[in-house]
């Protein structure tokens, strides 16, 4: 029953202002808290009433929106929210807007109508936010709604917007103002979004809402309000007034008709402070029908063209490509958490560090499948150059490398990553291994080169994680093996046949500190034990081989006398991707491990059994048929006599250094056969043999 | 026994100038023909007595030198020498250099002894050539020998040398020319090495060596004699004079005690011939020691720095970069043949035309092991561009190809392929796939845009061997699946799950000559057949299933409602590379089978048998288990109500052609399933369990 002669208030709006940290933020949670959940998040986001004129009244959310704890920007006005996020665009289109509004608006007229509202009037700046985030793009869908609820009527105006100053003098502008920043600092708040006030000539009085009871007790006809106006417009409130004046109107339309309102907007420009632009204007208040049900409700923002629908942020485009290649990368990895492995412990894989002995055929699979697990930090050794074969099998070198007699592998592998991805931390190191039988000259500057070319690889050993020998010559991998061993570094280790291929971790000595006599475990395992498979079940990380536990002659000079065949590797083209992704995926497994490289060796036949990690088994090695299509898992022991990790080497090169070195690089393989006793083994199994023979003989 | 008091003669060795093509021709002669093979080998040179004055004689061996039918150039006189092509530096380095001269000159020696030298002088010209070729890295080690047996004395001049227009007048020198001419016409070759010459001032005769006795018959003490001499030196004859002249001792020293020779040197000048700078001298015969022994020899050649060692040519700089990587790519695979599997026929695999359907993470995968392979005729369909997580596992993108909305995967998948390797033909296809339950509208451009997709597809299927799946939904692989089964096309499948593959080839059905009714052999292949596992040996190639057999719901639209884990294949980043590679094993295997795509499958229980072909089994299926490093080779038959590769889908699909493909695309779920009998089994399926249920009720 609206007065017809007189104009109907209107409101302006809020525009929802989603900042790319909000996205950003939003991003992070999906991936790592919310995954697949869809329950509605408690969000919060703030608005400021001393904007420029000419700016929308705007309500933004930044990356701090989703912790509720965090404060509110200074002089700006609190609102709390609630975020729907599908997991899926269709879920997004689907979703019940109606529902959700109602629902919305209903916790709002509760609380109104119980007057916890009086009590925290912020419970009246409710918002609701629903989005889609495709991850994969960088598209996020929303559609904001800052529910307002309706009076059943239009609101007819008694007195036209006007100025503050028009209607205070300055003196009771300061009052106001004064008031205003007293009752903040008293409630501890950066803002009060609903306020009532009292005012003569002489005074200006505000106080909290809940306190309406003593501050109006003396009023008659018309009580004055204020509200924190985000809007800039001169004749228009912003929406916050909306909700208010239905608690107004619900609460004190028994007592007073009209009530004045003040739009309190409060700038400062240039360094003075201004609330003159403030609006105050009259209205009456509207019958409210008293049915306890809820008024209906509106509010889902109007998209860009001015139409009902949602609104979609490209964030691909504007976001730091380096960022974001960063964080593409990182989902694809995130995903796995969600639904497939939600206990993978990603941290433990991306933060290892990885150095991989040879940046060839097996080098570049590696590296490439180390940076599909999301692996920053990858540093290459390797002393060839890139030949014009190399291309088409290693997959970080293209022709343009070979010309001019070729890049360095391992620079040029280490360039390739930055390119592919530029957050990786990757470097290459173009330097020879000394290996055991290609002896060191003493006259020259050979044996300072190898003295220098082992101080390097015993730093690179040391500031790694994990040590992929991925040579292609056994004897190159002996003084790797050796110092990995002694530092107590996961060793991985990938050899090809023509069909067939070797991946295995070297087995892990125990820590040094748990005293001398315990340095290497494996020594009490006498030759005896590796009889019988029985004893292959259940052997801890401790007690494995290393790549010459299997050996019983002394790494020495294979390429001198060798055919092309056999200097090349030659294998099927897919032997080097399925042995380079399985080294790594091996090096996950017992990452992911509790005990990491001291697990416990799977073999063939525990496939049948409850894996011992989310990801699955942690094999010894893995030998691979392609032939066949066919993997088996094989455990074996450390053997005490191995020239590469027994503790006679080990204790060797512990104590005397490169000088123990040297004399294995000048020497024939007699040297280390003599050291580790296989000599004496090759003498007994002779004499054996002799013996045997004599005795058949007699026989 | 000398006169001292006369100059001794001395000659000018051989330079060996060893051509590019003959070492290319090497290469390949290596690389498919003598492969491990070091027994020494026939080859073929030539040299020249019309060179310009300043050049040393050269010996030159071409590309044409291991064809020993290949006719000698022009007016150049051949020689006949013998390969010793090592496998290893080291046997070249430890070659017994002695041995080989000895063993060449006593067949020399052999030759003047029995007189064949005089029938066929060439014997004289006998020349070694030790060689080893480093094929990595294009250089070729070699030691050249002209073998020349040396006499017990050094041989006296009687007469110094002079040019032959202080001998002869211009008439004789003319008639010398015609005679010699006419001789070498006479007996069709392009030079005579040595020809014996009577003269007086009015006439020059010349004749074969064989003819002595006649053409001698009148002569008192001396007689003259011709080599045709490739030195340029005015005072010192060729190298090709000693052996002659050693015959010339041992043959007529008991005759003549001196000989005249003439140099016959042979030269065009600004197209005047000229023989008149050929020398002439005598020279006292040497008092053979008639024994039977062979003579000490000569004839290894002095290295570039005058020293006796080998020489290295260094080809990579030389040769046209492009050409070395196309033929580095190939010796790595030829070096497959050498020793591992000598009945390997690459070329059925390096000719092979693959079409790549998906250039994501699998497409890049199997396009990098394919050029690992060697096949130069790649082509990609895909229809997204390259997205900042791409580049850590599709190895054929990096960041730079992400920037500004991403490039094309289709075309930028190509470019990288020429990049890599400038040898391969490699084109993209930036177009989509219709797909069932995907509608294509009939109202707009769109129902065309479809029509020309399926024709392109349809003519791109047409045109390639092997059409490799490699999408990442279900419902894209469809339209595919049908033309290839219709145009009897190997398609091998790929397909990821978080840490499992499936890899297969389809069935591949019969050829459609062998009459309609034999169309699709599987469709007696009823469904009762798919129980029991020992019908799963021998299964022939033409009744194995596809990738849809096994489903008993037609393809739809199963991007839609998923959330971004489904969306994305999230997948333990080893497991592309491990099924691509696997994928173009496969194929590779599946090639070298005699009966190809209709060979029997292999299963599991194969490996312990005989394998079909030299690269092993051709299983059906790969089904691989990360968690478990473990594969599967399962086998399953045609299914007759298949929604893809049924006669019943066959069928309208070649009569209908687009019309049925626009239902297909058009529909839901049970068009296909309706056509292909589906429904009817769902039905009978539901009606049996209702009967059980109420049975299960009634008793």
């Amino acid at each position: 029953m609206g007065d017809p002669g007189l104009p109907k208030l209107q409101f302006a709006p809020f525009s929802s202002a989603l900042d790319v940290g909000f996205w950003h933020e939003l991003t992070q949670k999906k991936l790592n808290e919310y995954r697949l959940d869809e329950a509605p998040k408690d969000i919060k986001g703030y608005y400021y009433n001393g904007d420029s004129a000419g700016l929308p009244a705007r309500l933004t959310l930044e990356f701090s929106a989703f912790d509720m704890s965090t404060p509110t920007p200074a002089r700006c006005c609190p609102a709390v929210g609630t975020l729907y996020n599908t997991n899926t665009l269709e879920a997004f289109k689907t979703a019940d807007k109606k529902l959700l509004l109602e629902q919305a608006a209903n916790e709002i007229w509760e609380s109104i109508k119980s007057g916890s509202a009086l009590e925290n009037p912020v419970l009246l700046n409710k918002f609701l936010l629903l989005t889609f985030a495709d991850l994969k793009k960088y598209h996020f869908y929303y559609w904001f709604c800052y529910p307002a609820l309706c009076l059943p009527e239009s609101i007819p105006l008694i007195q036209r917007p006007v100025g503050l100053d028009q209607r205070f003098s300055p003196k009771q502008i300061q009052a106001l103002e004064r008031a205003y920043d007293d009752l903040c600092q008293t409630e501890g708040v950066t803002a009060l979004p609903y306020f009532l006030i009292k005012y003569d000539d002489n005074m200006v009085l505000v106080s909290l809402l809940k306190h309406y009871n003593d501050f109006f007790q003396d009023q008659r006809t018309k009580i004055t309000v204020g509200v924190y106006d985000p809007c800039n417009l001169a004749q228009y409130p912003g929406w916050p007034l909306r909700n208010f004046l239905v608690l107004t109107a619900h609460r004190w339309r028994g007592s007073f008709q009209s009530v004045e309102v003040l739009c309190f907007r409060d700038r400062t420009v240039q360094g003075a402070r201004g609330t003159a632009h403030s609006i105050v204007f009259e209205v009456r208040l509207p019958e409210m029908a008293f049915s306890p049900d809820c008024p209906k409700a509106v509010g889902w923002e109007k998209n860009q063209k001015g139409g009902m629908g949602p609104r979609m942020v490209n964030l691909s485009e504007c976001m730091d490509p380096k960022r974001l290649a960063e964080s593409s990368v990182d989902l694809n990895l995130k995903l796995m958490c969600w639904r497939l492995v939600p206990t993978l412990d990603l941290d433990k894989v991306v933060s290892v560090k990885c150095l991989l002995l040879g940046a060839g055929t097996l080098g570049c699979n590696v590296a490439r499948t180390l940076m599909g697990w999301g692996v920053r930090h990858v540093t290459f050794v390797d002393n060839a150059k890139i030949s014009y074969s190399n291309p088409v099998r290693q997959p970080l070198y293209e022709f343009e490398d070979c010309l001019g007699g070729g890049k360095p592998k391992a620079l040029a592998a280490a360039d390739r990553l930055q390119k592919i991805f530029p957050g990786v931390n990757a470097r290459g190191f173009n330097m020879s291994i000394p290996m055991p039988g290609h002896p060191v000259n003493f006259s020259s500057v050979t044996l300072e080169q190898a003295h220098r070319d082992v101080e390097q690889l015993e730093q690179l050993i040391e500031s790694h994680d994990v040590i992929f020998l991925l040579m292609d010559t056994r004897e190159s991998r002996w003084l790797p093996a050796v110092i990995a061993a002694s530092k107590r570094k996961l060793v991985i280790n990938a050899a090809l046949g023509f069909d067939t291929f070797v991946v295995m971790r070297h087995g892990l000595k125990k820590p040094k500190q748990q005293g001398a006599g315990d340095l290497c475990p494996s020594h009490s395992v006498a030759s005896a034990d590796l009889l019988g498979s029985s004893l292959f079940a259940n052997i801890p990380g401790y007690k494995l081989g290393c790549y010459f536990c299997n050996d019983v002659v002394a790494p020495g000079d294979s390429t001198r006398d060798r055919t092309l065949d056999q200097q090349c590797t030659v294998s099927r083209p897919g032997l080097a991707m399925i042995a380079g992704a399985l080294a790594v995926e091996l090096m996950v497994s017992v990452l992911q491990h509790p005990e990491g490289g001291y697990a416990i060796a799977s073999s063939s036949d525990d496939r049948m059994n409850e894996p011992p990690t989310s990801l699955g088994l942690v094999p010894h090695q893995i030998r691979g048929f392609l032939s066949r299509f066919d993997n088996v898992l094989p455990v074996s022991l450390a053997f005490d006599k191995c020239t590469a990790c027994s503790s006679k080497v080990l204790d060797q090169y512990e104590r005397e250094g490169f000088n123990f070195l040297a004399k294995v690089f000048n020497s024939s393989h007699s040297f280390l056969e003599d050291l580790t006793g296989l000599t004496l083994l090759h003498q007994e199994t002779q004499a054996a043999e002799i013996w045997d023979m004599s005795d058949d003989e007699t026989v």
